[in-house]
């Protein structure tokens, strides 16, 4: 086969999406098809993951039926990333013994404060945080034991899919990373973590090296999608570790982030290594971890700006007139400082009480200083965070591969780049996760030697923002004293939510 | 006389405004004309003290132009109140020998740091700030040593209008204070503190007590006014003292509050004493004090929150829709907290460098939670301020009358009185400085036995808002944590300050 095509599958929180894609990392058709979120009460987030196989597969069959049928025979695999840390428990027919349980539930705040250690940390790479599985299924030992105790297996949304598509419980190691039960560095599940959870290694998926060839995907679905009868499953991984790996951002010194809803960073590693700053995930090349920086308030707190304090005529959108007033202020925006904790902060304080700080108002502040100080509050935050990244792994940055919304808008271009001090070059790919995953399944069929080969010649870059080294030294004169201002405030936040 | 009327002047930063008063505090004329600021330099505000006059003198003429002949002929005295803590440097015919210099002139950085202290506010009870004369007098004795020291006099706004007025050069006791050159527990200038400003007890005016007459206005004056020939000028106050007693606030249980562009609330008090919550002055009850919070931050902020972060549709004006929006809240706003130094901060930090802080933002805020924060903001620090005050003094509050802007506005009397807890009454008097000021010139020719009963018999309310003490207590809670905010952070201003 000299031209093959892959399908990589994006199953995310809201919707599945799947992309049919080329050796050189172009989309040839697509699909995607929602999922409903279930709320039962505040704070628990969850769906029904029969929801999760058929988005996926009402997906596969949009991007297949839009491909010429010669198209449809040059697939040759199929790789899946997924949204990471949420979980289902299924009987031994696959059928869901309660809802799936969602990275972004926030029930086990009791479990984090009773398991939560840095000895976690370091055995699993993972803070104590809302996120992780782990904590969410000690909340079901204790609330829930009969459910847990006899599942027949407690799996990710990849070894969800998987058995979907092969008939084996099997995930990718990067994929059941995510639920916060292996003893990372041996890349194997931890009994003592396990324990902490209540369920035994008999209950979890098999572990898949990532970009290894599971098995053949099951002829019925297959003949049913119109493709050939060898197509191939190949292990994927989580969602956040795919979009570094879409980026290209492979070498030593490139990092990537998406300034998306989130902020979400990394760079990948080839030794352990663990820090407040990141937590730490199997990655998608063999062998790799990634350290990833998590900020929970990204371009989601400049839509709640403009949605809630911009010019009601604008309705929330962009809002030229803003963006223009903002660009043409200086760094520091005349002394306004941004603490950018409006949905909690995870790198590098890992509080989920803490909350939005603005210092510095005058009088003389007008709404585009307000908007632009957000900004600058994400982008410093992002300095201090790959900072600390580079202090603990030793290395030096040099460039920044951007993907996400905000990686399209010239002002937050201009501003992380100068408050980086590292070049800005924006993906080329719309879908950056699915990007990574078709570049694993390229390498799982040979199309390419590797992952990292494959990485490198199917990805693509249409922007690149130098930094102005004299505004990177003004940011790092604010960042200093931006950065010291949570720490002075940290006891406020418990008892500001004790009150609430 | 059975029926007298008074005139009071108030000659303010803005504008000089004469108003014709009788028994009851009724106005039955009033003129007024405007005064240029000058803005030599960035923080530098100057006054041509030839338009106090200017102004004073037509602003009489056209009160005295609204009346008939025969009410005309009824006034017996006139009383001047005066924006504070200003000072012009005068030859012996009175001719300004430089521009006078104000109270928000903030060039004395350095001589504030260099004189302020403990002791200085121990005995003048004033703590080292922007606007007291002293710092400023010290500065020209540094930069124009020459024109300092070739002064006839050094006058205040009262001085410079009574020379006028009766050709001596006599200030008021609580006009004089304001200079920040008395040993004020002893009512004389201090020896200390003239060497200070390099001038000496010859260069100052006399000292009149307060509510005593004066002297007979000039007969080419009265004449050209069309007023009998023996109309008095009376020794008045600086308007902020005689805001206090134009709301009657003279009971021990009484203060008040002015919710102007700044916060001024106060009681009066019959004993010295000093606290980092209040500045002490001169009162207009002869032998009194005023203890007096000041924040500098009072409706300016609520209107540059609509200016700048409003509909721009309603270009900054009242926004109905906003205020019930916000009235609809509960207190502490779902843990979004305001520290309003947006101008920096006197009672109680007394800090210049000190700038606004918003704590707690989270994306579920809105415009109105913003918009409310801010006005919780000041009515918690007015709460914290008169809980001091009540400390250092023994006293237990029991009414606050209001005056100014703020008071009109029911979302501002709701927060105010169920932040601090007692009944806000709103003063019925426009010119609650003026009214001030004629109750004195009411006591001084007899028509009351003494400013006491004047300031009984002429003030009068027009809305009582009653707290909510349940609400009262929610704040409390709030308010200690919103308290510490700022000493958390102080710090922080002193480098942003030194950074922009």
């Amino acid at each position: 086969m000299s031209d093959p095509l892959v399908i990589a599958i994006d199953s995310s929180t809201s919707a599945s999406k799947a992309v049919v894609v080329d050796t050189q990392g172009r989309v040839l058709s697509s699909g995607k098809a929602d999922i409903d979120m279930l709320t039962p009460a505040m704070d628990m987030y969850e769906h029904d993951p029969v929801q999760w196989w058929s988005s996926t597969e009402s997906a596969i069959r949009q991007a297949c039926a839009a491909l010429e049928e010669s198209d449809r025979k040059r697939i040759r695999a199929l790789c899946i990333t997924h949204q990471r840390e949420s979980f289902a428990l299924v009987d031994e027919d696959g059928e869901a013994l309660r809802p799936a349980i969602l990275w972004l539930d926030a029930r086990a705040g009791e479990q984090i404060r009773e398991y939560g250690s840095d000895h976690i940390h370091e055995l699993s790479g993972k803070p104590a945080d809302t996120t992780p599985a782990l904590y969410k299924i000690a909340w079901l030992k204790k609330h829930e034991p009969e459910v847990l105790a006899e599942a027949h297996r407690l799996v990710d949304v990849h070894a969800y899919l998987a058995h979907r598509l092969v008939g084996r419980w099997v995930s990718a190691v990067g994929s059941a990373d995510t639920l916060n039960l292996l003893d990372i560095a041996n890349v194997d599940y931890s009994d003592e973590l396990l324990d902490i959870a209540g369920v035994t290694r008999e209950q979890m998926a098999e572990l898949a090296q990532p970009a290894s060839v599971i098995d053949t995907i099951k002829p019925e679905l297959l003949h049913s999608w119109g493709l050939a009868d060898d197509v191939v499953l190949v292990a994927g991984v989580g969602d956040g570790q795919a979009a570094g790996l879409g980026t290209s951002a492979i070498a030593e010194d490139v990092a990537y982030v998406n300034i998306g809803t989130s902020i979400v960073a990394g760079v990948h590693a080839f030794e352990f290594a663990y820090s407040p700053a990141y937590r730490t995930l199997l990655g998608g090349i063999p062998g790799s971890f990634v350290l990833e920086i998590v900020q929970n308030s990204g371009s989601v707190l400049a839509n709640w700006f403009r949605s809630e304090l911009g010019d009601p005529s604008k309705a929330g959108g962009l809002d030229e007139e803003l963006d223009r007033a903002a660009a043409e202020l200086e760094p520091g925006t005349e002394g306004l400082l941004t603490v950018p904790y409006w949905n909690a902060v995870q790198s590098p304080h890992w509080d989920p009480f803490a909350k939005g700080i603005m210092v510095g108002f005058g009088t003389a502040h007008t709404r585009a200083h307000m908007y632009r100080s957000i900004i600058e509050g994400m982008a410093m935050e992002l300095r201090g965070n790959l900072e600390r990244v580079q202090k603990s792994t030793g290395r030096r940055l040099t460039e920044l591969r951007a993907t996400g919304g905000g990686s399209h808008n010239p002002l937050y271009r201009k501003i992380f780049a100068d408050a980086t001090g590292l070049p800005l070059v924006v993906s080329g790919a719309e879908e950056v996760s699915a990007q990574g995953a078709a570049m694993m399944a390229m390498a799982a069929i040979g199309a390419y030697p590797d992952v990292q080969s494959a990485s490198e010649g199917m990805s693509s870059f249409v922007d690149r923002t130098e930094p102005d080294m004299d505004a990177y030294h003004v940011y790092g004169e604010w960042a200093e004293i931006q950065q010291e201002i949570y720490p002075k405030l940290a006891d406020i936040f418990t008892r500001i939510n004790a009150r609430k």
